[in-house]
């Protein structure tokens, strides 16, 4: 009843990204990583082909879930059972397709309101069975896996049906909304009544508020509209001991926040059911301006200023030299980075400019809000990318980087279908150590390709920027070699990169979570004290693991 | 070796409010309360008056604290004693004043450096003490408190001897300082380096970095530089399990925040150490601008048009119609609000502009930063005040508040010389429910002082906004009766305040913390799944209760 994405990549079946109509790009993947685009894709698996072991659930617990939430809403064949058992991690998608599909939900069951929802984890702790709450699927931390030798019914709860926008207090400028809507459906609801959430992070299409909230999601326009830890102003959460309620108040000191205790516990502490979000206004003007920068360090010190600065950008966006080759790479035939108009500004900035083009990093910045205010904006940013050589390059980059922003996922498909590797890792820092981080990144990941003897490539951008610091996104890319387990090539890469941040002073994670993949830095990041708390609280809690466990702690 | 606040009232011994010079105050408060402020002020009392018991500590104890800080930094005398007692709500300036000193702490310890902290806190657990932290003990919430029975001896730990600047990151605006560094002392090593935190409660002079951060404080300039729970980017905290430490990273999703956990804790998970906070370069222009409303609610109306609009003013703060008159009544002789320009101006808005002068209410807006921002901050302030009918005073209203912004406090004392008794509360609310909050604060004020058969005094002033919502604190005041205890009476005035903030839909408090004076309240705010929440954390690290017992949750 409730659309899921494709259980063997991203998005719906249908759609997917085609390289056909951006005739640099072949050359530039098989140059960089030996790739070739053309050679014929791997076919799309069948669920019939996949070892599904039956599922495990006693006819006592069978009933008393259906009694909570209707029998027709619990389900237990194959395709529900594999559409929930991962999230979207390159490690999910190749363990997926070659049939390795983990600890299996036993059953997935679809509340339709926050009754149901106590309904089934009442049911589901009296049955000592596992509670793994499923928002849209698309988390890369490896959150929705059960451990891999449960004995215990896993029970997915999908929050699916309950999509609503409740309530919209257009004085405060607060919506009361249920935690299974997914972006779109989100914006769909507000926009109708002239109002956006503003929470735009890459996964939108798929992904849900209650998972935004349980991962401290963080959207494109953070800069403007805050990220999810700010957005949300209240939430409601059934856990095993009640159904924890908190006021939609601005700011509180009543003790340490349980708000906050509820952003980033991925399950661990109970089903968020709903929360209520600060909304905005559509704005009456929306633009996203390109500027090109002579190199990585003069962009990143024309963002910091910004940052520090009076302006109030909505977007800040910068690409390092290699992602901003690749973006020029995926420029479409006729598009404005077309191949004359490529070569037409390459030869500008080399030439008058005396820019060297192998350098060159785009950067984009959002404005947002009335005319006026978005000239005012503009003036003021605009003083800042001039003094560190940035040269404007107008709407039209923008403007195709805002249609194809929820794309990206799909580009990862299509290199795996073809044998590429390509995944995300990310972290944030202060500015005086965003170099470090970098430049300690950067050299982690050669090492890593050298190690696993591949050619790879890394590439970088600041996607969101802060007062004291920025976020760092790292994609990196490889042929999988014949003859290796791609999941442990994958393995070295991303670990290789994680210490990285951990080693120059970045966070494990700046918006994807901790979930399993990156539970082994937890203690490095926040302290071997900063777990104890964490276990703390979610020992105290749920002393028997049913929630979801293992998650962000690592425990077994 | 540290200097203290006199032990039985606010601030320095030898400073104090005066009233001589404010002609109209005298006839103010005694038509509106009925208090002679020309009655002779009660004494000064004396230590040597206080019934205080011997300090009850082992020798072993003893010696282990003097080996953790030097023996010459572990204090048991009488003043030492008494000063650490409690904070300075008005429940705990009369008790003091009457020679209800509570369950006197028997130690006090002053640890010099985070090393000394930790043996501080390893030596009173293996003895089975309690340890309360002690900041500039300014709290109004009963935050030092011990239990009145508490058997175990009872060791305050004074941070005032850790008060430096450990590093500043210029590049990042990041300050590393110490915890029980007081504000001033902040302000001025920063300020001698061209830098601000920002951060100024009613309680500056006074209060540490520390106890802003156990008690999630709020200052007069967070609608630009946030609340300390916004500044607060890193904490170092010694716990019974060792220290934490996080990272000054600007944003994390490393799960539930340890960070947010050690906002607000009071002292519940250990001692506070330092914390690396957001700084900003001294700016160059500051302004302070007065307006004058018809009534409350259009000063409402034109702030809330701020706060969710493009401005970014440093200072949000309107008073009601009770506050401004008793704003006007402590004008000075010669002074902008001097009788003359006062009926001149009550004159020109009652005739021309055709305002009621007893509905009037007084705003203030800061503007900070450069020239040209706080010019066009400022015009797209004045846009939304002149849309509600404010009039602008200009800055000499501003000026005045400025520099008399910390004096409050001997206010309070004054008129507790005098048998006035008064105090505050304060809640936020989202936009939409404020004016319900006030309606509903104000009934059950005027509501309690008919109980307890006293002509009171109740004012509000909005002090901080939010996007969302915004701050209200409520002055109440009265003259104490004969024959009835004082306590009792503000017990009732003060819980009927309290109630209606829970029953209009706000917090129990803004920026005051919950202590032991809010805790009743706790479960109400954050549902009792909240607090189950909280005293699982707390009981959870903390088994034998010895960390500043009782304190947010309440239990005995």
């Amino acid at each position: 009843m409730v659309q899921h994405m494709k259980w063997w990549g991203w998005g719906e079946e249908g759609i997917a990204f085609d390289h056909t109509d951006k005739p640099a790009l072949g050359p530039f993947v098989h140059e960089r990583i030996g790739l070739d685009l053309d050679a014929p894709p791997a076919g799309v698996p069948l669920v019939a082909d996949l070892p599904i072991p039956p599922p495990m659930a006693t006819p006592e617990l069978r009933a008393a879930l259906g009694r909570a939430v209707g029998a027709e809403h619990v389900h237990d064949d194959a395709l529900d059972r594999v559409t929930h058992t991962y999230g979207k991690s390159l490690r999910d998608l190749v363990r997926i397709r070659r049939g390795e599909l983990g600890r299996l939900p036993d059953l997935v069951v679809y509340p339709g309101d926050e009754s149901q929802v106590d309904d089934v984890v009442r049911s589901a702790l009296a049955a000592d069975a596992v509670i793994i709450p499923f928002g849209g699927g698309t988390n890369i931390s490896g959150s929705l896996e059960a451990p891999r030798h449960e004995t215990r019914t896993v029970v997915s709860v999908d929050l699916g049906r309950m999509d609503r926008l409740l309530e919209l207090d257009e004085e405060a400028g607060l919506a009361r909304v249920e935690a299974g809507a997914l972006g779109p459906r989100i914006e769909a609801q507000l926009g109708e009544r002239g109002w956006t959430l503003g929470h735009f992070p890459d996964s939108f299409t798929h992904s849900s508020l209650g998972g935004w909230i349980a991962t401290r999601s963080s959207g494109m326009q953070s800069d403007r509209y805050g990220d999810i830890a700010d957005i949300t102003r209240a939430v409601r959460v059934v856990t095993p001991t009640g159904t924890l309620a908190t006021r939609p108040v601005p700011a509180t000191s009543t003790g340490p926040s349980v708000r906050e205790m509820v952003l980033g516990s991925e399950g661990r502490l109970g089903v968020i059911t709903e929360a209520t979000v600060v909304v905005h206004r559509l704005p009456a003007e929306r633009r996203i301006l390109a500027y090109m920068f002579p190199d990585w360090d003069a962009g990143l010190a024309a963002l910091r200023e910004v940052a520090v600065g009076d302006a109030a950008p909505s977007v800040t966006r910068l690409s390092d030299a290699n992602e901003t080759a690749f973006s020029m790479a995926t420029r479409r035939a006729g598009s404005f980075f077309s191949a004359l108009a490529s070569w037409l500004l390459r030869a500008y900035l080399r030439r008058i400019k005396g820019y060297d083009p192998d350098r060159l990093c785009l950067a984009f910045v959002g404005y947002e809000g009335s005319a006026p205010h978005v000239r005012a904006q503009r003036r003021l940013v605009e003083r800042s990318t001039k003094a560190h050589g940035g040269v404007g390059l107008g709407a039209g980059p923008g403007t195709l980087y805002d249609q194809k922003k929820f794309d990206t996922p799909y580009i990862r498909d299509f290199l795996l279908d073809r044998g590429g590797l390509a995944d995300v890792s990310e972290t944030a820092a202060p500015w005086s150590r965003l170099r470090g981080v970098y430049d300690g990144v950067v050299e982690a990941a050669e090492k890593a390709f050298a190690t696993i003897g591949v050619r790879g490539w890394v590439m970088c951008h600041l996607s969101h920027s802060y007062r004291t610091g920025a976020c760092l996104c790292v994609t990196f890319a490889f042929r999988r070699a014949g003859g290796h387990d791609p999941v442990h090539q994958y393995d070295v890469v991303k670990t290789a990169i994680q210490q990285a941040f951990i080693d120059h002073g970045g966070t494990l994670s700046h918006h994807h979570a901790v979930g399993r993949e990156q539970a082994r830095w937890l203690a490095d990041d926040i302290s071997p004290t900063g777990l104890t708390l964490l276990r703390t609280l979610f020992d105290g809690l749920d002393p028997g693991h049913n929630l979801n466990p293992g998650q962000i702690t690592g425990d077994p």
